[in-house]
């Protein structure tokens, strides 16, 4: 029986990709397992039969017989070491591919997700100009950081791991920002994300949800 | 030879213990391991020395041997995978504990950091107070659901482990604040955290370089 994860019923992003399932997703689609998936109202997500599985209210949850675990970085790990293709043998690799995938959530998500929810929320507040400049300078920095650590290198420390795929996502939410243009060797590693044939998989599958969801 | 890390030679906090070298004195203290401080001045953290150690350009950064690891929730995991004592050995166990790892850092944190970085940057910006009202209550949010999945239990998943160390450390930041006595079940975790001995010596080992540089 394939482990069960949970998404949007309707995503917010119009099938873009950008929901935090897109991650495990991508990540079955890398070790080649299959996988089940609820779908969740926005209504059914704060209701207390899902907050047992997520105390935050949040997608994605992972269910394989006895385990429930949430947090989509959890979840990756939780693949990546139960399926050859995520994580390096090597003792010292792998613990750098970790120190990368908390870096992807706790370095470089939290300026871009900020950024992201002030052009939501304040773009009719006066103040919006000011702020958003600071913002973007603050999501400058990171991507600065990371285009000079990364020079001509194809990903994050050799091999694509799923410190790769936490980070491709994490950036794929600055797409419409421009900012990424910005910086040609990191938007050159997005795109070589997107490239790959288990991201396409991953992608087809979460927009085919918000296809059905659009057109019934 | 053991480990050595990097702190802040002269703490921003006046030696409150938030930086996040805390995070990894405080693992090592909980295992029972010696280890090195190299302390740095912010000009040395972002000089090329430092940064082919840490991308970013921040603290701490862990080497031993060939390894090097940046970010402080890799180094707490790195030190808890192996010794005994934050990370449980059963596997659904462990799998759980790095859920809230990532759930501290990834959920948990962000409106954290980012309320208190508006408290420094913007206090004297005109739009202070309304954003302050939404960022405090974005903190009540996360607070709620901590607060309601804890009801009267100790730690996060039974027995203390590396994700109560990521997440009282997470919620230290609120001290200041008040926000953290709305929510008595979760100050009291807090409390809880504090009260152990291994905090204790941590706490005391990053006060003393802030004592030792304030009075040199």
């Amino acid at each position: 029986m394939p482990p069960t994860i949970t998404a949007f019923e309707r995503s917010l992003d119009c099938g873009k990709g950008l929901a935090r399932d897109m991650r495990v997703r991508w990540a079955f689609e890398e070790v080649g397992q299959p996988y089940n998936v609820r779908l969740l109202s926005f209504k059914a997500m704060k209701e207390p039969g899902h907050l047992t599985l997520h105390p935050f209210g949040q997608i994605p949850t992972y269910e394989e017989g006895d385990l429930t675990l949430f947090e989509s970085a959890a979840i990756v790990f939780q693949i990546a070491e139960h399926h050859a293709g995520l994580l390096p043998d090597n003792a010292n690799a792998r613990a750098r591919t970790i120190a990368w995938m908390f870096a992807a959530l706790a370095t470089v998500e939290p300026p871009i997700v900020e950024r992201g929810m002030a052009t939501l929320l304040e773009r009719d507040k006066p103040w919006y100009a000011e702020r958003l400049a600071v913002l973007d300078n603050q999501v400058r920095v990171r991507l600065g950081e990371l285009s000079r650590r990364f020079g001509d290198a194809d990903w994050l420390d050799r091999a694509f791991s799923a410190a790769d795929l936490m980070m491709v996502h994490v950036l794929l939410r600055l797409k419409s920002s421009g900012l990424l243009d910005e910086y040609s060797n990191v938007s050159a590693y997005v795109a070589r994300g997107e490239a790959r044939p288990a991201y396409k998989r991953a992608f087809a599958a979460q927009l085919a949800v918000f296809t059905a969801a659009s057109t019934s």
